[in-house]
């Protein structure tokens, strides 16, 4: 049984004393069967917690700098007429109360607390967004991490890691980008991924006709989820785990990595499809120390001429994008990068992507 | 002086009895100097409202089916640390004391209230969103309609017309939808903008060098605002309000429209840039018949070889997107129509475009 949160503020001109406002507005409450009880501010103005049918609460606030709130709680099966009628009611009699004197008024979208299924997933630099899921398709914590796939009406289905956005089936934006934006040419190339277990590389690299693309992938949960609930993304390329030119290694990839660079062994493209904090069941000094690992060793096994892909962080993350790109100086290897803003429809904000190659 | 609203809940996987986890929370409110008053909820469980130091409230409620939520409010101006510190206690005794029964614990970033600048504007379909919005740069209000311009980090420029975002600097794939999707070539025609006050869609016509392209756009305040504000968008095209193959008339378009109907005067493409409900100086019956009338119109002065284009709606928007695509069914002249889903940056919703034709 969620919770509906209601909210209206009004931004007022100039500071108004509580005895212009409050009886007016209780009136409206009383009328509504609801009843106040006023407490002690330690002057910071007026608050009063009503309580009324059905479990519904309100708050009232008249801070002493000019603003009003008010908040008003109700569960999802109360009347949405009724609670809507209060609402508009105040926000009248707040018009009529403090005409002339009102820079703007705000009614938020109910906040929906406790419902079963979550729609808030803020953004890499914690902005608050409500996305339109309706459904959890699958719900599986691994050994690894906690994997959902929701379904939103307009994205398709979500896969969200730890609860990170990390793509949705709308997101072939994502996989464009994180290819070479449609300017590389894959054919009889030999193409290492890193992570991306949700298929979506895979399934586009497929269709260039590379010589061999080996995809590194930890998480078997992953896999199972994308491949029955993530078809717009992967197509068939996560039913087996070979196919005519490709192979999965369900495996952790430093160990991999390692293994390669040991052997001399190199590609013409590497995409790091990793979480932006990667996981791994090597042991961790820090995350950043971590990140430099993966990317010394991924440069290790990139040919000469080659390229190496990764996105980066939302581009609202300035410190964290300077942050990685200062690791990029400190690899064994000099190597030069270029980075590119794209918008991935599912992310409700701009992401970074970064080419990285051998100077 | 904002209000941050800070929100904990904890969702159960079975009801709780207040008395085992309302001694412990109300312990650590104590600590931090905030002392209860609990209310009668007339048996929804318990509430109760707690007041702190610095104008601190807080809202604890254990909700009868099996959900805790808990309400904190500060001024902006509080101590980040102390509000983070109490929170994170507030957690860490609920894990324990819910250890077991515990389904999802939501902690959402904090809601901005009553901040000088307003970040939250909600989709076509209702969903809150918290934009990265730090300025407003233009705030006018002319006879038609309230506009604002906001600056947004990661969209430049955004222009705001009446609450609803209409255009980012970051938005070019709109104006290319709207222009048909890079399939078309406007060298050599003639071309009606209806709206478009912000010169994006003029912008990029003009690029192709079309014969002329008329722009019918009735608010001089958001040609003044874009010309300074969103030069991203419209380039240099506004300086002027004629070109070498374009005029702008700041003028009501119904009437313009229905001169050149009366001329026989024809066009090649004809945009509909208006806002989703159009403003006009004309007498309107309702808003899907002025919508008719316009369309109406428009398919008079469009040569029978041209194209129609406009945005719709929200990709969510079913209802009235049905119901636009009813009234292309009651137009005087018959038309065929296709329709196109467009990621725009700063809409964080997909968009539908609409292409009609004379059939």
């Amino acid at each position: 049984m969620a919770v509906l949160h209601h909210s209206l503020d009004f931004i007022l001109s100039s500071p108004v004393d509580s005895a212009s406002t409050v009886p007016g507005l209780l009136s409206i409450f009383h009328e509504q069967g609801m009843t106040e009880t006023v407490h002690d501010t330690q002057g910071h103005g007026y608050l009063a917690t009503l309580v009324g049918k059905n479990g519904r609460f309100a708050f009232l606030r008249v801070h002493s700098h000019g603003t009003v709130t008010i908040d008003l709680q109700c569960y999802q099966e109360d009347s949405i007429a009724e609670v809507d009628n209060l609402l508009n009611a105040l926000e009248k009699k707040l018009k009529t109360l403090l005409n002339g004197n009102i820079k703007r008024i705000k009614r938020l979208p109910a906040l929906i607390r406790g419902a079963e299924v979550d729609r808030y997933w803020p953004t890499s630099d914690g902005r608050l967004m409500e996305y339109d899921i309706d459904k959890v398709v699958y719900d599986e914590d691994s050994v690894y991490q906690k994997i959902q796939i929701l379904h939103s009406k307009q994205y398709g289905n979500i896969l969200v890691l730890n609860g990170n956005v990390n793509l949705a089936e709308s997101d072939l934006a994502y996989t464009k980008a994180i290819m070479g934006s449609g300017k590389e040419n894959y054919a009889g190339k030999e193409v290492l991924i890193l992570g991306g277990g949700d298929g979506g590389i895979l399934a586009e690299v497929v269709k260039q006709k590379p010589k061999m693309i080996t995809m590194l992938e930890i998480d078997q949960k992953v896999i199972d989820g994308c491949k029955t609930h993530m078809r717009k993304t992967c197509g068939h390329t996560l039913d087996n785990l070979t196919g005519d030119c490709y192979q999965i290694l369900v495996e952790d990839c430093v160990p991999v990595l390692k293994k390669y660079a040991q052997e001399g062994r190199t590609f013409d493209y590497v995409i790091n499809d990793l979480t932006a904090v990667p996981i791994s069941t090597e042991p961790e000094d820090s995350m950043w120390e971590f990140l430099r690992l993966i990317l010394d060793l991924s440069i290790m096994v990139l040919h000469p001429s080659g390229k190496y892909f990764t996105q980066g962080n939302g581009v609202n993350m300035t410190d964290a994008l300077t942050l990685y790109e200062e690791q990029l100086g400190k690899l064994s290897c000099p190597v030069g990068f270029s980075k590119k803003v794209v918008c991935v429809p599912s992310y409700l904000e701009l992401w970074v992507f970064y080419t990285i190659w051998k100077k």
